[in-house]
């Protein structure tokens, strides 16, 4: 039987773009060119750091993961639901991209449960994400284009720093119900590189092939939670997904496309 | 012939509301009970100021009138869009009222021409404000409630820094053609004052008195505007225009009605 479905292209955008004016504008055209419904996370990366150390709140690191006090949330909260999410939605609807910012907590669109404190207290983190998919849907149905900052909520209005990644990929799988979903995370490189000079980007990567480069460290850093979301999304339903620059979005440049063992 | 539309209710919140988190959570269970569809909208006030000072961005005022620059926008957007928004976002929501955070630009909510900077260049200021009621309507008739920061966009990419007394009487005039529209400025009074000790509260206050009092300095500074914009909203279709605390919100205490000369 033929898929009847319509496809929905979730993008996740890094942080290196949002902060460079430029790459911006030009993540922005190429995004606004993707046709039918779409969706956009960014999470807000270097400007919230910037903006803690301007305002002298501790960065606090345990076991080389960043924790969420109560003074990095508002920080976090101003950079990323607030100049990031804004300077985006703007800049999307002078090309003509219906886009409206949300926060887990605007609509109830992203629910999460506060990491628990023990062993290890990391502060307000969301996990065990509920994506509000009637909310989605509606706001898709009339031609508005969802972006979603890396923020959810209690329910008790309690908001908590989430992964930009794990959103994307949790949006996705819960709209494979209704859409063919597609999800590309979107960085400045072209794909996952397994070398810099010369340039050799991977055009497909499996989650047993991405075990063993990561042993070999090849793999590292942030590319990994990029790939674990992307592999788990895979697994549960969502048709596509992707790893590399905008340029992908439009299929114009090389990028690497993950599959199933 | 009766009235058959439905009442909306506009509430724009003052700066001091949203500063002190205990009178945020009163005021956000008493907005939480007004039944019908209904609208908030705030500014950010202080914060704004304290966080600029934080940053030693330069407040710069021209005849006794603040501006934007670049720096003061960037202040703005990060601290009404991102902390008090999602702030008060994220407490309805634990109130049960299902609030969604918009800035003007999201969905192309309101849209309004940069000020010309001649003779006195305000820097991002917006006027002549285009209220897009058919995205409003859509959301109210799914049960949200739109709750507006003071930030509106050109259409081009660029935010701009607008007066929340202003957003709140432009959005219930427009939505006047489909609502029966009760707009009310709610802040730390009980209205407008004639006398402090004993407090003494006008019931009711037309243009014309309000002219007699302004002239006597009775009434002076932040309720100019309130006033101002109210009664250009009555003027406007607007059926019921009130000032006062959150009290008046569920006709429990004293409040200022305004009423047409």
């Amino acid at each position: 039987m033929e898929d009847q479905r319509n496809t929905l292209s979730v993008v996740k955008i890094g942080g290196g773009v949002i902060e460079d004016p430029e790459a911006l504008k030009y993540f922005c055209k190429a995004f606004s060119q993707i046709s039918g419904p779409k969706i956009l996370v960014h999470g807000g990366g270097k400007s919230a750091t910037a903006l803690a150390e301007k305002l002298e709140v501790p960065t606090k690191m345990i076991e080389g993961r960043r924790c969420t006090p109560k003074e990095t949330l508002e920080v976090i909260t101003m950079t990323y639901a607030g100049s990031a999410n804004k300077t985006i939605v703007s800049q999307l609807q002078a090309d003509h991209c219906n886009a409206l910012g949300l926060s887990g907590a605007d609509g109830n669109s992203i629910s999460a449960v506060k990491r628990n404190p023990k062993p290890i207290d990391y502060g307000f983190v969301g996990d065990q994400l509920k994506v509000n998919t009637s909310l989605i849907e509606m706001l898709l149905s009339h031609g508005i284009c969802p972006v979603f900052c890396a923020i959810t909520h209690d329910g008790n209005g309690q908001l908590l720093n989430t992964n930009a990644d794990t959103i994307a990929s949790e949006i996705a799988i819960a709209m494979t119900d209704k859409y063919r979903t597609h999800l590309w995370y979107c960085f400045e490189k072209t794909g996952v590189l397994v070398s810099e000079t010369p340039l050799k980007v991977l055009p497909k990567l499996s989650a047993s092939e991405m075990k063993i480069l990561k042993d070999q460290e090849i793999i590292h850093s942030g590319m990994i939670p990029k790939l674990t979301n992307g592999f788990h999304a895979l697994e549960k339903g969502v048709h596509k997904v992707g790893v590399g620059n905008e340029d992908m979005l439009a299929n114009k440049g090389p990028f690497t496309l993950l599959k199933k063992n």
